[in-house]
């Protein structure tokens, strides 16, 4: 077998580990890398904590150093076992691994910037890669499929709700007035979504009685519309996991072929992943698949 | 072609940009009025906050006077392109149609009357008149059924939960009494809305022992009783969109909505079919797949 | 005809109007009925209002003592036109229809007496009765028999949410402690059910770390089971409504027969409602029931 | 019979009463220990209400000290009843029922100390096992297998709740900053559950626009997500009471929950069928109904 030969079979190696979930190696590198991260965001989390950061600021630092140039590897890695890198690269997850890698990096030039915070907080959707290549798969998937029906209807009935809220919210604005903390139309808006949402913090609430008279009414109207997604959601995956009749001349492979099918290897040419079992080749781009 | 027939001929073109929506200018058309009339809400709200409207005071005076102008060409258009003004003058939307356009106007003459924001809120309910014509109307249509079917219903269990209000409200008026924020049985009873809805503004709360004993009885039952529209709305939309039994073998809708993920289209060099949509290669062979 | 025979016809004139709503007549009087108990309501709501009171106290008095002297009216006919006075003065509702009538009248004897409010606040019970000889029965029908169903399981889902919330609420007591606000072990217990019911007035809340991660976990745990009281009710709701398959072997006559067959006409002799239509005897006494 | 037959009998006659509910005596012991428990975790609470331990300090030690002996007596026969004592001991309820008992004990020699309360609180956990023998579990039985098949769906749901409330808290305190209460993540994360779940609290609470309008997002997005776990259970459970296809005639449960209401009775006289239960006459011709 020729070097290049080799070199290839190592980094189709290194593709299956990182890339792939069905293997015990893949497992074990998912399960280690989600380890780090939640470590990661635990650490973010620490750090923010004023009294925290004053005792142990150098050991929280450390770890971060520590966990940044693991990431640091992992990206490398991620670049050179993939065929095309610069689809990898500017792809979703490409970003985020970039963006998540790269705070530290910059804190060093960009001394005390209070928003690489923010960059590092996106660790935490790396977390979803893993996962849905992970075990959860099989049980969320109803699920999105319900939700994936019912989308349509619950935007339509969140628009609703949003419109109502601007409604009401001018109407109480006009009825409390700036006295009594309803200073302007959007923070009216604002109090009226608290409200129909059944969260009411109580930072803002109505003095007058007929304000508290609205207000009721609102809290009322809240509490019957609150059925109205959780009926949709509720039907739509009845609908979903449950055929009451199936006749035979029926076809019925759409229910059940989906969970069999669907593995979580990922093309090595074009990122895809979500093959079926017993693909030979890439879906999407026509590469072949290497199973072990 | 007469003058009179190329004049009516234009005002139908007219018409049909106004009050259709299936042609291309239609949309068009009612694309712009959604996006003008959001924009006139956004600079009510605007207006009402006290630090912007010092700022900008001008640069808001001008566009409301802008938005104003076209709503006025909008409302005499609507009424030369309909065959009976009158008709759509006091109609819902014809009156609408004026209210929204009519504050700036009056402005003029009554300065600085502050109930004229809520005649400018009300263009908010121009939106639904667009929306009506526009795609949403499908997904909501079920759901609209099915609201209307539990209305009743519905109306029966609020009605409860009022009467259930002015008792508990009463009992907790006597409870706790002016000293703890109770201070009438109105109040009382805003209270206990607040709280069966689950709301809880905590602006008042019960403080001695009695009180917080029957508060917690109240919020349980407020939550075993949330359970109800909900229940009725659920079993009214999954009677809607399901007929348990359909003994025609046809395929029914579930089967065609997964299509959107798998089609039918089957492979020209292995025949393998089930493709995802979207799919350019043959899961199976690798053949390139010919979509029309 | 003899005067006596005169007499008793006249008795069951009244008794139909008062004690039965299918007549012309017995709606009119249920409706006055439910105006005039709905405007004592908002008297007595009136008359706990301060600024109120203090203005318009000489008519609050008149408008008070003119419906007391009303329903003294009502509550007498009652009585007379009834077969055996002594069961209807101590039926749930004579006993509720004499409460609601004395307040005022011991109002003269024990003066300013604060307790004589919940006696009077108690008159909005009759509502019940006149609604339940009203058009309401049947759409709130299918909904008593689901929530007679669940009642079992919705008990002890509540009574699972109550052992929880003393559990997590000593555990508050002793995490937060009384510097905090978590005074003793039954105000713990009480923050802890405002907070699993999601109703959060927010007059006590966490402030330690723990507290508050412990609070965390708590909201998560209610906002995951206000799903269960709701799918139980919904699925018994859905049973109800709806029979997927009906093979003509099984009695259904369960289902149709309750709307059809139930009135509103109460006898005479023992004051039972809810006859089926064309019932001639009472089926509780055997009383011959009198349909115009 | 011999005296170690007579002996086992009566350590038989003992393990019936005490682990079996069947029997009426079994029944009994299960009730009196039932009272005692619900007494003994009212004392924790009393105890812990400072005004109420000041006043009655010795009356409160004493009942403790009873319940606990009570405790120690059940104890110990639960002990020698059970063929392998060691198995009980170191089962749940065993050291549940150890855990129960000790802490009175251990506070005469660790006096005053604050954590034995919690495992006085530990007694509640007995409960569970006197209803779980009791009448209540044909109930929940049903309600327990949906819980159980919904568990895995829950768990996913819950956990992308809480890795959208860490990314939305994140954003928050970026966004709100120290000065609005928002002090570290953590908390803002904290906030971020209070909010989605819909409780609201109040003691944190957005100030400024920007973080006003994200916290709108986050309450409408809560509010379409709280039909998720709604949704889950309600199909579940209605797959568990409900089986679509029942081929066989045999009349369904939901046929017999209706004979509460309506008998299969006929009358002696006119044969007519169908009355209420406790009907004592026929409803069609006033005939004695004859019930066995």
């Amino acid at each position: 077998m020729s070097q290049s030969n080799q070199k290839k079979n190592w980094k189709n190696h290194l593709h299956e580990i990182i890339y792939e979930a069905d293997t015990p190696a893949g497992k074990l590198f998912d399960l280690i890398l989600l380890v780090i991260i939640i470590a990661s965001i635990v650490l973010v989390m620490l750090e923010s904590v004023k009294t925290i950061d004053a005792k142990y600021h150098d050991v929280l630092n450390t770890l971060e150093w520590g966990i940044t140039i693991i990431f640091t590897i992992e990206y490398i890695a991620r670049i050179i076992t993939v065929k095309k890198p610069f689809k990898y690269i500017f792809s979703f997850y490409g970003i985020i691994d970039l963006l998540s890698t790269a705070p530290k990096y910059l804190s060093v030039i960009f001394a005390g910037t209070h928003a690489l915070v923010a960059l590092r907080a996106l660790r935490l959707l790396r977390v979803f890669r893993i996962l849905k290549l992970g075990r959860f798969l099989g049980a969320s998937n109803n699920l999105v499929t319900a939700l994936k029906a019912s989308r349509a209807k619950i935007s339509v009935f969140l628009f609703a709700v949003i419109i109502l809220a601007v409604i009401l919210g001018t109407i109480m604005y006009l009825v409390e007035g700036e006295e009594n903390g309803f200073t302007n139309i959007p923070k009216s808006v604002y109090w009226c979504i608290v409200t129909l949402t059944t969260v009411g913090f109580g930072d803002i609430a109505p003095n007058t009685p007929l304000g508290q008279f609205i207000a009721s009414l609102i809290m009322v109207l809240g509490y019957g519309i609150i059925a109205v997604p959780t009926g949709i959601v509720s039907a739509e995956y009845s609908n979903q996991t449950r055929n009451p009749i199936q006749p035979e001349s029926i076809p019925t492979h759409t229910n059940n072929k989906k969970n069999i099918n669907l593995n979580s290897q990922s093309c090595s040419n074009c990122l895809k992943s979500d093959h079926r079992d017993g693909a030979e080749y890439c879906y999407n781009c026509g590469e072949p698949l290497h199973n072990s």
